[in-house]
C-alpha cells in the first residue's frame, strides 16, 4: 500500500486538520504544496483535484477526495488498523458522538473563530488595511457563547465525545492555534475545563509536529 | 427495539433532513413538536438535548444528539439493515465520496443557498421587512458558481458522490425544496444535469411525505 498526496499547505487551517490525521495514524504521505500566496488553487491541475478551487485535496491512487472533515474521515478509517482509532466506528453510541461534535466545530465554533482569524492576520497582510475591530468583537461573544457549552461538556468528560480522543477533538486544532496567538486567548482563561482540555490535546505528538509545520512561510 | 423521538418541526430545513432519513430507512419514530416561533428551542427542557438551543434532536434511550447531519448519520447506520444503505460504509471509496458530497452541501451548497431563503421567507415574516435584494443577488451568483460545479459532477454520475442516491443527496433537499417556491427557481433550468438530479431524488416516496409535512404551519 503505498502513500498517499495531500495537496495543499500547512499554514492553511484545512490542510492543518488532515495533517494530525495523517501524523495521529502514522500514514505514509508526501505534502505537495499548493501555495494560496499565489493563487495556486485556482489553476487547472488543482481544480481538476477540488472544483471548488480550495485546498486541501488528497490523491490516493485514483481515488481524489477534498473537504477536509472528508480527507479526514478517509485518513481515520484507511489506516485504523495501523494508529489511534479517532472514529470509534464501532460502537454506535460512541461514533455518533464524535459526529455530533465534529459537526459542533464544523457549525458553531468554525463560524465564531474563523473570522478573528481571518481579521487579525489574513485582512492586515492581505488587503493592507486594520481588522475590523467590530468582527472581531461580535465573533468573540458568539465564540464565548461556544465555550460556555464547550466548559459544561468538558466539565462531565475529559473530551468532547466522551472520555477517549477522537476527531471532534483534533478538528479544533488549527483555528485554536491561531486564536492562541492573538491578544483575545486570554478567554479561554475563563473556561478551565476547556482549557485543560486545550493542554492535553496540544501535548500530542502529532499536534507538536503539525503546529511546527504551521509556522512556516 | 423501540422507535426514536425527534425533536423539531418539519418546517425547519434541519428537521426535514432527519426525517428524511427517518422515512428512507422505515424507521420507527415520533416527531415531538418544538416550535422556533415560540422560542421554545431555547427553553431549558430543550437546552437540554441541544445545548446550543436549535433544532432537532433525537433521542433514543439514554442517548441524546444533535445537528441534524450527526442525527442523520446515526440514523441511516442504526437502521441500515432494515432500509436504503445511504453512507456505503462497507466501501473504502464510495463512503468517503458520499463524505466529500455531503460536507460539498454543508459547506459550499448551503452557505450559498440559506441566505436568500432566509432574506425571502424569514424576513419579511419575522422582522415585518422587505428582503435585502443585495444579499440575495450576491447569494445567486455564489449558487450559480456551485451549481456550476454540481452539472459537471452530475453529468458523470447519476447522483453526487456516484451512481448510487445516498445521503449526499438527500440533504440538499430541504433548502432547494423552499428556493424552487421563489422566483428565482428558474436558475435551475441552466443546469440540465442538476435538474434531473432533482427531479430524480424528488420522485423518491420519502421525499414526496416529508415535503408535504413542510407545507404545514
Amino acid at each position: 500500500m503505498g502513500g498517499v498526496k495531500l495537496y495543499g499547505s500547512p499554514m492553511s487551517t484545512c490542510t492543518a486538520r488532515v495533517l494530525l490525521c495523517l501524523e495521529e495514524v502514522g500514514a505514509e504521505y508526501e505534502l505537495v504544496p499548493v501555495s494560496t500566496l499565489t493563487g495556486e488553487q485556482k489553476s487547472p491541475a488543482h481544480l481538476a483535484r477540488n472544483p471548488f478551487g480550495q485546498i486541501p485535496a488528497l490523491e490516493d491512487g485514483d481515488l481524489v477526495l477534498f473537504e477536509s472533515r472528508a480527507i479526514s474521515r478517509y485518513v481515520l478509517r484507511k489506516y485504523q488498523a495501523s494508529g489511534a482509532d479517532l472514529l470509534k466506528e464501532e460502537n454506535f453510541a460512541e461514533s455518533a458522538l464524535v459526529d455530533v461534535w465534529l459537526e459542533a466545530e464544523s457549525q458553531q465554533y468554525n463560524p465564531a473563530i474563523q473570522p478573528i482569524i481571518f481579521q487579525f492576520f489574513v485582512v492586515p497582510k492581505r488587503f493592507g488595511v486594520s481588522p475590523d475591530q467590530a468582527i472581531i468583537d461580535s465573533s468573540l461573544e458568539k465564540l464565548k457563547k461556544v465555550l460556555e457549552v464547550y466548559e459544561v461538556r468538558l466539565s462531565k468528560s475529559k473530551y468532547l465525545a466522551g472520555d477517549f480522543f477522537s476527531l471532534a477533538d483534533l478538528s479544533h486544532f488549527p483555528y485554536t492555534k491561531y486564536f492562541m496567538a492573538t491578544p483575545y486567548a486570554s478567554v479561554f482563561e475563563s473556561y478551565p475545563h476547556v482549557k485543560a482540555w486545550w493542554d492535553d490535546i496540544t501535548s500530542r505528538p502529532a499536534f507538536k509536529k503539525v503546529a511546527a509545520s504551521m509556522h512556516g512561510s
